[in-house]
């Protein structure tokens, strides 16, 4: 997490994120944004796994919006970023950014919305945010 | 394409398209929705292959947005809708739905909308979609 | 399944399927060898699903082996077919092809074994193929 | 590269890589196993893309085989191992290995051997792999 409170997660293209348009497939920049979060809910000291095991709950996806701006390309490095918009009850809205990083300049090839809820591992119903997550998520405006 | 101008493809879900969630993978819906917009096109007698040898024209995806309302799972048999919502001159407004059927039963999972926008190949830049190609399209509304 | 006690499963070749190198990705024969595995079962009235929750157990991949002939490309159909090669007591060894269809001609692009294991859902442990299901499967070798 | 001539490379396992059999799906190991060749080209100084564009030749996969172990799940961090076998005029054979480490403990998940061969971009045909690529190849055997 640096200053701006803005958490960047580093992703390569390779061949299996690539289509025969010679560029990422689009579906795929979902998958970059997933790793992101991911990572980022790894950086507060929650991994995935532990969250469904332990705790019982998951994050899932409600809603996702993404723009395309420019193509990723085979072997770009891009730089992942996440920011939480909004953090209300039981669900959040993260910001989420694809970069292409060529040295020293920064190209934004995609960039999108998605509204993740916090559900029950049993119920797969809406449930409150875990009050030690919640504050970690405030601290991570 | 039947009597209201809705293009129907038939998916079933694999465990490719499953996480560890034991739900398909949030990512996989824009797969679902890409094969029913190829199967709709080829259906108005254009393969993207061929779009792509012959006319030298891709359709490339802008925007993409979705929200998901019941978790598809393994062994589903999954109805994706297709219906063009705006024609525009160089691209499209395509509304997508994934839908669960279970005997009499259709269950909405999902829907979204989809911007494709007509690019040449050469260039990667926005053109016109051909003539021959919008009149199919219109008449598909 | 036809008089010589082969399945065959049509796969169609969508952007997901391939990479910018203008084919099939190398390790998506193994997701179309899946499909045609499961539609096999099906065809004998096993859902994997089914085979999950109500039998508790899974057929998991032991080993996996594939050779290429001929690259795949967007908007091929193709033609999967599935053989039982050997049928043991927890283990099952199946032979895999991958052919392309155009109009009367077929060409085949790759083909592999595959040795599935029948696992415990519990313990993740081999153990045996049920009687049911072993006599279909005999059945179809 | 390390001393015995091992190159690996860390893959983390994300919920894209899973199903919902709980563990990483069998024809993803073939994608961690092409992110591991990739970057041990590009530790020798090749990148897949620069090959593709200047030099103008692919590797692909002519055969691939694996054997499963152990199975991988949501988080787990795994080692990537890339050894080249047997280097011949126009194709190498390559061992790979996917390892979990937890730790100071390393489990053997899957082990596998891949052979690729050099081909023209243009004709798709075999090639010899220039001399400059092959001493470098050779360096690392």
């Amino acid at each position: 997490m640096n200053s701006d409170n803005k958490f960047n997660w580093p992703v390569r293209v390779y061949y299996e994120d690539t289509d025969a348009g010679g560029i990422v497939f689009y579906a795929n920049y979902l998958k970059f944004f997933e790793r992101a979060r991911t990572e980022w809910l790894r950086s507060l000291g929650y991994s995935q796994h532990a969250l469904l095991d332990t705790v019982g709950i998951l994050f899932v996806v409600k809603k996702a919006a993404i723009e395309y701006f420019a193509p990723a390309k085979l072997d770009d490095e891009l730089k992942l970023v996440v920011v939480v918009e909004r953090l209300g009850g039981a669900s959040m809205q993260i910001r989420q950014e694809a970069w292409r990083i060529e040295g020293e300049q920064a190209t934004l090839l995609a960039d999108g919305m998605v509204t993740v809820v916090c559900v029950s591992k049993e119920s797969f119903r809406p449930c409150q945010i875990p009050d030690h997550i919640r504050s970690k998520l405030h601290g991570a405006q």
